[in-house]
């Protein structure tokens, strides 16, 4: 991974681009991404990807790969049969040629499950790792960060993908900048990740004070099929919830009339 | 509406609450909203309120009600028979005591439908009246200020509530902030909102550099139904889509590598 | 409504369009419906119209028009406070000349709430009442049959919308036929609707056992915007849940294998 | 695959469960499944699972297993790249003890793709192949059988998977039953899938004249997690378009008068 430390010295500012395929791949090293984080199923929010999509991508692009493992949507309480399941598909994505990988996993308390995480690493052998949003859904950031610091050996997991546990880095920007001292000092790179645009890098870079900065970067593409049967949906689809209401809040109302004193 | 503008002066900051029931009504005035945006199917982004609602709002609080009026969901291309109903709407809402209008309508090329918005002015008599988020679908958004400002008589259109033409007040802030001078060249009071909350209320006055901000603040209740049936579901669903992919694009990874090395 | 009960006597096959704007009742009653149900906002199930849209569409249309009261989304559980906006914008819509209305409320047992319905009823004058789907959403449906029949006077309530406690009115149509002795025995109409189709009328009609079905019978229809800013989302997104998954469930599957067992 | 043959010689109705998970595989076998489909992410339909996926499932339950290789969401024109992911994902799978599989490939007309089929057909080998519901999207269901048929050698293709070109396979039912001669004639075993439930299953199997039923069975299972941070929304959400209406259609609304006066 020498040509991509080069490069990172040269630039200080790293853009990883999350991508779950082959055109995406070309597109992203073509616009100047630094680093691949390969998934299936971004609409999921990413799941390992399989090692046919794998040798194509590490095939295609000349950048450093990096294999996201999430055997499934939803949270990151893994069972044992989940944890063996991630092992399995490191292995077989290592012999692809995949030259990194995105891992995670917390307990039932949201803190890091340092025994699944011991498996997972273990498995990965000396290749880079990067603790993904997991992150975000962590009872205690600062803790987490000292965990994934000592417990598994110094810079063993180099890096942190987060959103400062908020639906969008540009939203999270002050907490993962409020996290720089406390990642400094555990040897862990920050990277900001979830809804990065054109228009907030900048401002995301900027005000959450990191040098890695994470995108997908898509836009929408037409389908090339001439006959299309618009009847037919093959993914499952979303329902208002008929049980529960959304109410304004006076206590809501109330914190964000506090939040605006201060900007007075 | 003594009361308000009196308000307004001691406490520079004005924080609007959209609601669309009296239960939420009563908790935004609890919790110290400024004034309400009264409107129905929040889900949709806001629809007309009924005169029913209007009256049960009224009278259940002290601060002023401003009626959303927007008859349907889509775009803010009114026809004829919709500016009518519109029309229609604002005098029996006027009947219910609603001490403003929220209104907008657009032109097929993106700019302020001024004969549109003429009737609805018309109709709205004396009464402080905002320009809705219509604004954030304008082609130009300096243009439609000036129209705001001039086509109507001077301060008939008091205010405009935007996000900066983007999906949320935080993403648009510097968009709302470099169209201060504009608005207030043009007596117009720029509101924010969009995605508001306790934890970005402050970042987005300050930001955008607004007086006054407009959220809904609203939390999940769960319904008080012992007996649910979940086999049923009264609303439309939303299913992603056959017939196009999201894929990274070259051109969009660039702008944000270009965008980042602005931070540098 | 002579020309209504005259039309449902020669062709004993009555068909509701479900309309939330003029051009889809001038669209209805051109394709042939034989009455209207107007409400405002479909894709949450349908909510009370504005009486400039109740106006609009009466004005429009020469087929009878009956008025949805909903006052929101979600559960048919009603506070004080909604059953007053609801008599009071049934009062409101019976002066626009809508001709019946379409009520609903449920006590948290899953029960028809008599007390509610007795004062929507007396609001709603002599006006014919539907029972709307809160009727998908009771605890037992032939209990909430013999309420409304015989609760409020015989022949009250007319005709109730129902979808057989199912998502859609073809699943439910086995249930809405094994109910139609009980609704007949009550002086009731069943009216199906859920899902309604071109492809699926005839065998809901038939399964059913009914006389009158219900459906909106949309199509997409472009926005006539030139200029689109496609960054906006004026309505609230439907996100996937973190933290429930499905799971194939054993007894579902033996379920499903004995419904199957009885069809050899 | 002696075992399973021989089930469904005793048995005519055979059930197959689609599993994205080992719990799931679990469940479906102790519930009665007869085999499985195995894929990951569900929520997009289905895309192909990794091989830790595949070995812990095939581990995991006694009944055949077999694989859907689709390798994303959206529709079914493939490029070469994604096809030779699917053939190297085929070639894993195989090696994990997956004992089917289950594929499909259109061309942009709305055919069956023959070549795309031809190279995943010779990486499946000797093992039974589906043909999944890229069928539902084809321009003529027909002659795609008659392809499936009769342009890869007889009974290379034993299955096809569909609901009938209608969003799920009770809608499908008349469709199906219309297609059983063709399918006969050609050795393929038409296999209903599409929302079957317990409720359901009886009638589709009866109305679409199938012997073979796919389901998934499942049910919302509440995460173990104590710890929640219900800021963070890690999939994408899906948000109401702005720039297309639906309308009532005049024709649709005939189309269902004229189907119902089919049922008098």
């Amino acid at each position: 991974h020498v040509f991509w430390k080069e490069r990172t010295q040269h630039n200080p500012l790293v853009l990883e681009v999350c991508v779950d395929s082959v055109a995406s791949a070309a597109q992203a090293q073509q616009g100047g991404a630094d680093r691949l984080e390969l998934c299936c199923a971004l609409s999921e929010g990413g799941l390992t990807p399989t090692v046919g999509l794998a040798k194509a991508v590490v095939c295609a692009v000349s950048i450093p790969v990096f294999a996201l493992v999430r055997p499934r949507a939803g949270d990151f309480l893994f069972s044992e049969a989940e944890v063996q399941i991630m092992v399995d598909d490191i292995e077989a994505l290592r012999a692809c040629g995949i030259q990194g990988f995105v891992i995670g996993a917390l307990n039932a308390d949201g803190d890091v499950d340092t025994a699944a995480m011991k498996k997972l690493l273990a498995a990965c052998g000396p290749l880079p790792v990067t603790f993904h949003r997991a992150f975000d859904m962590v009872r205690d950031m600062r803790a987490a960060l000292a965990t994934l610091g000592t417990a598994f050996g110094a810079n063993r997991v180099q890096r942190v993908l987060t959103s400062g546990g908020r639906a969008t880095a540009l939203e999270g920007a002050p907490v993962i900048c409020s996290l720089a001292a406390t990642a400094r000092e555990h040897g862990i790179t920050l990277m900001a990740g979830g809804g990065v645009s054109e228009h907030n890098a900048q401002r995301i870079a900027s005000e959450a004070g990191v040098v890695e900065v994470h995108c997908s970067a898509r836009a929408s593409v037409d389908s090339a099929m001439g006959f299309r049967n618009t009847a037919v949906h093959m993914g499952a689809g979303l329902f208002p919830p008929e049980f529960s209401h959304k109410r304004a809040s006076a206590p809501r109302v109330q914190a964000i009339k506090h939040a605006l004193s201060a900007a007075e």
